[in-house]
């Protein structure tokens, strides 16, 4: 694993935990995890419960007792490493976005298809894909529940920089994160939306705003809290973004990623109405999945609170009885559960670096709008619809 | 008043009521009720409480015996009756939208705007602004609750021509009504977010849809709900309208109106986001407004259900006790209620027709956009914010 | 009508609308408004809209015109006025509790029996019955949907007098109000929960508690508010309810009264459990009804929140279309409706005031029960169960 | 570990994860577990992560690697087990109830008062204590945010035998699980009460019910659920229990356990009501705590939606950024923090050996009173308030 701040801690407590639960066709062993501060690195190794330390990732994923690299780096170094892993003959698990541009994308997309041909495959990290209740979502698209999707609204609402004197943090300098509020988490309604209807999108028009153009410099980071200094810097990526688009299947959407909504912390939501029927879901009260069926009789219809727990619903007979709810990082244990069989089985893992390329070409569709002046602009797909 | 259906019923129930509850400077009297069809106006005019009948509107407003035009009729007779009236010395209550289309809004303005000078006053039915828990937004918002406002989404969700059998109402004709979702319910939040937040929308980009393209042609109607029999006639309004924009403060929008939200009767919601708090509404629970604070402590801090029926909020005291909830209707009481009081003081009603020209503008541009590919349109605005 | 303060607004309300929404059979006419200040009486009959006042209700009741007597006076004074109301032959509806005593229900009841013969007939006023959503749990219990009921869980929670510096009012002193919260909301709970289940309650183990002894005595009321003055007076019923009960059908329940809830305004709540489903429902949130259908598939279920404003539902297709809420007073409007049509027809209007004294007999377990330190009391019956 | 059921999953999990996240005094080694059939050990112990098994459980307390025993055994052997190892001089970890009847409890409160007086501790596992959002509503107690508790409704509702055909499983044998719904759910929040608000349970009122009297024997189990045969068993403990109680600071409540409240999977649910605020909760929701603060103006006041994954709030700060909530099982890794720090202190962990006690005796009132056709019983106290 390259990386062991937040992201890396969840997929430590993935690789550990999945095991615990679930019958996997292979047992994963942490066996190095990799970064450049060296005392940083024991203190994680140990905490996260890794075998070995490397300060080079080159290093790292050459050794042979390496099959996987989990890539949880900043984004502006995903293409080199990943791409690096796989002509090294390493299966990847990059997290999301891809990359912090199209053309690394591409180059990451073109890598992981050579590399299958090899059998060293690629996934990327669009772990809310494997919330149960999202899931179930997808398992009602697919089988018929909704009809004919006509409307998406998705939004990612958070609020931990809507304080002006919040610090600079690396996620808020383009160079190293390549956009803000947009890549960051409106990547993933743009992946979840794709995933659940089965729909590309195939043109935006967005708009997008930095309310807070300067910060304190931070001086302490710790998660995505941290301290800032006297010094002031310039914030060099979107608070805000949100466009309209258009879907393969005729469907139009809404689309809304803030760090700025005082009050909602991690409120992944959507609605998704269709011909049949509709659903909601928020991530904030991640077990549950509203669904309205359209088919009931008046007398009786309305949307139904589904808790997603019971043993019927996706990964959840792996767990506790019915009502025992599930947290945030479920989700990557899920992953590492999908990852593996497709590993095992010689399948390509989903989502592919293919799929992470098309949710980075409508980011980059949503700047490219945004920046002339909100005007429409068409998303170039490769023809062929997510999966 | 001039036309008898699902509004003119409201309306009736608002001019015999508000005097009971409330003490109003002038007594509504319900002199006359206008319609075509003499027999159902009769059956009106017995059922809703009215004096007289006039099938005539011309002669109903030239009556020495009518103070007040009430236009409750389809939104392309708006102009020509509203005119008339304030040209005839009497004060105006005109539904929205204020009309069909830029041109007779303006003409609307201007006229109502010449009868001022006479003293006559004429106010356009954007009823919503009178939900108490709407009234205590704006408050909030006034009082500097909010803060600097970054960002407001609005949507107003029906379903009551999503299934595709729904028969062809005057709704769905262009030449009646104007457009469909978008200056029906779209007039709603585009109105309620200016009110509001006291910011004007400066541009939009906009798109439309008409997912059912042909319905039944209905034989029979009762308020919005109709019998369609064997033949088809087309559907010339939009089903859907969404669109983003920009606000004269620099805040930012999402903004939807839609008739195929599937399981969502009557859901005009809204959240406003500001550098010092947030607000949440929803018409489905019309007596409730949720607020959060940023200034709270973080421990404590969440949204707050707040109960809109306390005698400390607007309109409220002349109702029931704390927790007695009201309902759709009340607020066309409070609207007499703002009419007769401005009446009597001589003070310019709100929403005045410039305001409803404004509203009509911004609607105009979502068109002009959707019809130009979405493209980015500017809202032409006389250089005042609404009041 | 006999009284004037918050009922007799909320009646004369309902009587003055219920002829502008339904087809009544019978014509209501607002006659005559009886109380014993004659200043506040000639305001409020010119308020609600009454065409003739009377300060002695012996003199009104007599009157020639007047053919059905509205009571709306404290409880104290219903055994009275009723049953005299009764034997002149007038129809009587009784604001509930029908009685502050078993004793005057008794003689109540039996005045109505008696008076029936003679083809007059009486009501007594649990209006919450008339809640559409309240409505509709009582027919998911007839057609079944509930299978046997197992469990019901009921609470009217307020906090009006939380603040242990409101003032003294009637309803805190048990010549005039007979309890506290218990008669007051306790009543409500008990009958709602009789009527829609169909089931008796049979046993109870109660408990009652005054949390505030003592409180300033009231200068001035409005409504359920007033002012206090420095003098301090006893509160002798009580602030809080609860008790235990079995019912006819062989369901257990808990249930609960009180003024000290704070945050909760008017939280009339109850679930029911049956063995096919369950139901559950919140007066502060009034248009809509929880519905668990056990009988679907595992992965769909949840509880589903109907919105109860669709034409189908109980009481609707006379007010306004799906998703367009009602309030408080509408129940009143729908009382007003089935009791007229009820004497139309001949037929015994419901809740009788055999309903009345099933209630009253319950709160009298309670009240014995809580005296006797909580042991259980058994709920004397007529052996029928209500209707 | 002495057991490897669900709640063994449940423990292991927690053993496991807790030094990941936090930084421990003690580092647990997951030496032996235990359990009679050897074969379903082996698998567990490779599946939850223990070195070594036993299938006596007089070995494996005896073993000299061992410093601390957790009993996930059902109830009829917690206080043979637990005694003995206290009396070997191990820490003791005891699921909940503490045993199935008071004599049992009584006896291992004394060798647990004895074994602390050599320094070895003991803590029954109410787990629920150290779900955050709980901690926080014990935080508001303490710091006076309620002022003086005068009201609790406390339930705990599941539904997972609601289906009269669900078979038999242990927990439906008395002698094994000593009762139903009360010793297994009603002593959750029995205790929880207790620990919230700081009193204790001076007397109830209780009422017992076993809806379904005969069930299908059971073949196969796995977590909760099973497969039943033709054959049919009794049921001996109770489906559900209601009952009120009188708490030692004055304040009065209602209580239910209920394994037939079809749709509530894992409700626990209270709501506490002081002189200065309110609180409720819902474990369905595990991560929100609602708060009625009676101090705030009316104009803004109402429940506050808290999402308690902020890092000011207990246990959160070792867990991820706010918004990304945590499941049912943290908390069971939040025992581990404490009860490892307790015990590298040398201070009593809570809840102990007494507080499980307590519990056991008001679990024994009410089934005194249920039994004597619920008249009151009083609660035999040892004259000390719950920690």
């Amino acid at each position: 694993m390259i990386g062991y701040a937040f992201m890396g801690a969840a997929h430590s407590q993935a690789w550990r935990n999945a095991p615990r639960f679930f019958d996997l066709p292979l047992t994963p062993v942490q066996q190095v995890i990799c970064g450049r501060n060296p005392q940083a690195l024991a203190a994680a190794a140990q905490k996260l419960d890794w075998r070995d330390t490397e300060t080079d990732w080159r290093t790292a994923i050459a050794r042979d007792d390496v099959d996987l690299v989990d890539v949880c780096t900043p984004g502006d170094t995903h293409a080199e490493i990943a791409i690096a892993a796989l002509e090294a003959g390493k299966h990847v698990l990059c997290e999301k976005p891809l990359a912090n541009s199209v053309a690394e994308a591409e180059q990451m997309a073109a890598a992981a298809e050579a590399a299958r041909a090899n059998g060293v495959l690629a996934m990327v990290g669009f772990t809310y894909r494997r919330v149960p209740a999202i899931q179930l979502a997808r398992q009602f698209v697919d089988e018929g529940r909704l009809g004919t999707i006509r409307q998406v609204r998705a939004q990612y609402l958070q609020d931990w920089i809507a304080d002006s004197g919040a610090p600079l943090s690396w996620r808020l300098d383009k160079t190293r994160a390549g956009s803000g509020a947009l890549g960051d988490i409106g990547a993933h309604i743009t992946d979840l939306i794709q995933f659940v209807t089965g729909q590309a999108i195939t043109g935006v028009a967005g708009l997008t705003e930095t309310f807070v153009k300067e910060r304190p410099v931070a001086t302490e980071f710790s998660g995505l809290a941290g301290t800032g200094g006297a010094e002031l810097g310039p914030v060099t990526v979107d608070d805000a973004s949100i466009w309209l688009a258009r879907l393969t299947g005729g469907a139009i959407g809404t689309f809304e990623a803030t760090r700025f909504a005082w009050g909602r912390k991690n409120a992944l939501r959507f609605e998704i109405n269709g011909s049949a029927g509709s659903i909601a879901f928020d991530l904030e009260d991640l077990n549950v999945l509203e669904y309205f069926d359209a088919g009931e009789d008046t007398r009786t219809a309305g949307y139904r609170r589904i808790l997603v727990t019971e043993p019927e619903h996706p990964f959840i007979s792996a767990w506790w009885p019915a009502g025992h709810g599930l947290g945030y990082e479920h989700a990557f244990t899920h992953q590492v559960v999908d990852l593996t069989t497709a590993i095992a089985a010689g399948d390509q893992p989903e989502p592919s670096f293919a799929d992470g390329l098309a949710v980075q070409r409508v980011l980059a569709a949503v700047e490219e709008s945004a920046q002339s002046g909100s005007n429409w602009v068409t998303v170039p797909t490769s023809g062929t619809e997510p999966a």
